[in-house]
């Protein structure tokens, strides 16, 4: 059963499964096109939920949704698990783990990675958080690390397992560093009661001197002061120098024991070999034109974290958020059936319908264009538009009792140490996630 | 923090958190002793339901608990993550993997593991089902394959990946059985409507005449007709040879070319070093005495699966399932209780409440002593005996909402591969459920 094209149909071949991914591949439903979705993974992950993942606070299948099951309905769609290791462009063809396949049309939904800026051994060492199995990863070795604490007979030799650094004070680090201090606050009593709670210290780093970088001022502010309300030791203006698994060394000269890095300071594109270099932008980003075409092609897309669309309005590109990738997905589904039809594509016009993060229990930041509000209202509007952006309705069902129960019971999650790894071996962290060959 | 008893309280040491231990600790809380509670996992597993962990019905952790979170309350235990390599009998000490603990009190309560009867080379390719690791690995193996068949062009290639046999056709083979032949009959064709439905096989196969052994004749017969109803290939009255990871043999000359060959036709006692040879019987368990005591100890006990108290009435022990190992257990919590207040300790007196077995979609058997019947009042019986059997009303709470989503759309389950594992690789199948050292 070779995904090769065997229809008259010409073939859209879309790599990747994300935000972006989806949009295009739904937009092509009942369109004279047939369409091979292709992704490693099996489901879609909803990136921003991961930190409560890594938490605990939800399970990993809450967040994730079977790509075949979503597109059961769509007769022109097939769906392979297979990794794209090079696109011919020349040629048209990519090849595959599954094998090479020719495409009329290809889009490049391929998202985004950590980006360690170079740094090897702090890429060797901190933990990284951009998919499921990462998440878990991280869920493990936080759980495992407090089983270590207990087991170290002074203060000092539990130092290294209790402080937890989180570089990078984006919406990812910021929401973990909530989740972790509320963790500390209100779980580690009751399960860790051996464990003097003020021995856990949650720092959060950035080399900037706010948290919420792209965030407005006001909420900027309001963030900080959930986080030190909370007890989180907040760290700005600092940037890392090393990282050796055991202690964390910033330029100013500080340094920290901690057996527990994470790394959420910055991303970078995932482009396949085979795109010209002189098109790959900072953040390794593919240039595309105003239809999120790639540069110098006429049938290759690239669209969301991969893309760069520079414009006098936006000369670094698009944000690497989820709404970006969605409604270039969106455009990019539509403008294919214009081509294939024949008529003129749109230009992409990004609508930006603003920024939202939470810190934890009633606290939130809402930047909403002009409207700017924070706190429980916030909280409130957070925990909806993620509900109902979810798929599936049993995924929203389950992730609303969830948060009711952890709501009620301050004490949410099942920490469950599925996989048993000592936090020694983090130095082969990537193997973690796959059997190794 | 030692685990070492450091009060002036008499150490009862529990080894393993489940259906057993658990209730040996329960049954100590507010009692003169220190408990301390070890098990190689933070959680205990709610084993009756794991067939459906492995056919993606439900979550891990829907039907996993955290020790921790359940003895939150119990001020006299403490937990510890440890694996027990030797009891020291005469030193009254174990020998585990955070040290040499002293024990007063010594409860065995280490459950059974998977017995492929010598058979080394059906071991290192069969997949067994006694833990959630290993019940992740069995669905990941299934839709890999799944994901795998779709890729062979002929019928002759997708064989292997599409035909699942199942060895042991006592209740969690019959569950499985059920499981797979509703995923193949209602998902196969949504989610993979490229593969030809019928080509998809379940064998299931037992030694025994019967299915379902040691149920009354007229349940196996009942469990019979719905699995051949539901396009189960019964195979009774054979007995394995071999399998090489491609091919199972049968005694009888037949054999099968599978990749998917599911172990559940015998268990063992997992029994640590150190306990006297001549006190070990068949099926690796532990001579126990009317008290749960191990023979020629006055301070070590055994319960549940790796307990053999054999009597005039029970020759071969008990039966190895959950209503033995928590009866067991709360009497041996008691009992302990008892001895340290000078009292006589009871004897164990087994209640046997009966036996259910579910097929699938309004399809169980119950025997209940006296009261048998079968179908949808014994599926209704089935699903509210394990409902309110899990631990956690949150876990509770999700499993119902799983079932009812499955019960309405017949689509149940996330179905995601968390981790990419290739078939090939199974040889190395103990692997995947933790890190490689």
């Amino acid at each position: 059963m070779s995904p090769t094209n065997q229809s008259k149909f010409p073939l859209v071949v879309i790599i990747g499964g994300g935000f972006g991914g989806l949009q295009v591949a739904k937009h092509l439903a009942n369109k004279p096109v047939e369409v091979l979705l292709l992704d490693k993974h099996n489901y879609h992950t909803f990136q921003p939920l991961l930190y409560q993942v890594a938490t605990g606070s939800l399970e990993a299948e809450s967040i994730g949704f079977s790509l075949r099951k979503n597109f059961e309905g769509q007769k022109n769609l097939r769906f392979r698990i297979a990794e794209v290791n090079r696109v011919n462009t020349d040629a048209n063809t990519i090849d595959t783990t599954i094998g090479t396949i020719a495409y009329d049309y290809l889009v490049i939904a391929t998202g985004s990675t950590t980006n360690f800026f170079g740094n090897e051994d702090v890429e060797k060492y901190a933990m990284p958080m951009k998919s499921i199995p990462e998440a878990l990863n991280l869920r493990y070795m936080v759980l495992q690390n407090l089983e270590e604490a207990i087991l170290k007979p002074s203060k000092d030799e539990r130092m290294p397992y209790l402080s937890f650094v989180l570089v990078g004070a984006g919406p990812t680090g910021v929401e973990l560093a909530g989740a972790l201090a509320e963790l500390r606050n209100h779980v580690l009593n009751r399960d860790y009661p051996e464990l003097p709670k003020d021995e856990m210290k949650v720092y959060l780093v950035d080399f900037l001197p706010k948290v919420l970088g792209p965030f407005s001022d006001e909420g900027s502010k309001a963030a900080e002061d959930f986080l030190t309300g909370m007890g989180v030791d907040l760290m700005l203006n600092e940037k890392v120098q090393s990282y050796d698994g055991n202690v964390i060394k910033f330029e100013s000269g500080k340094s920290i024991r901690t057996k527990n890095v994470i790394w959420s300071a910055g991303v970078m594109g995932v482009i396949p070999e085979g795109i010209a270099k002189d098109s790959i932008e900072r953040g390794n980003r593919i240039r595309v034109d105003n239809i999120c075409r790639a540069a110098g092609s006429t049938n290759i897309f690239a669209i969301g974290d991969v893309a760069a669309m520079i414009t006098d309005e936006t000369p670094k590109g698009h944000p690497g958020v989820a709404q970006v990738a969605i409604q270039m997905g969106e455009l990019t589904g539509k403008n294919i059936a214009r081509l294939v039809n024949g008529e003129q594509p749109k230009p992409f016009k990004y609508n930006d319908k603003g920024s939202l993060a939470t810190i934890g229990r009633n606290k939130a930041i809402a930047d909403l264009g002009k409207l700017k509000f924070q706190g429980f209202f916030a909280w409130l509007v957070w925990m909806f538009v993620h509900l109902i952006s979810l798929m599936g309705g049993r995924n929203r069902v389950i992730v609303f009792i969830n948060w009711v129960a952890s709501y009620v019971n301050n004490n949410g999650g099942s920490r469950l140490i599925i996989r048993n790894f000592k936090t020694e071996e983090l130095v082969d962290k990537n193997e973690q996630v796959s059997k190794p060959d």
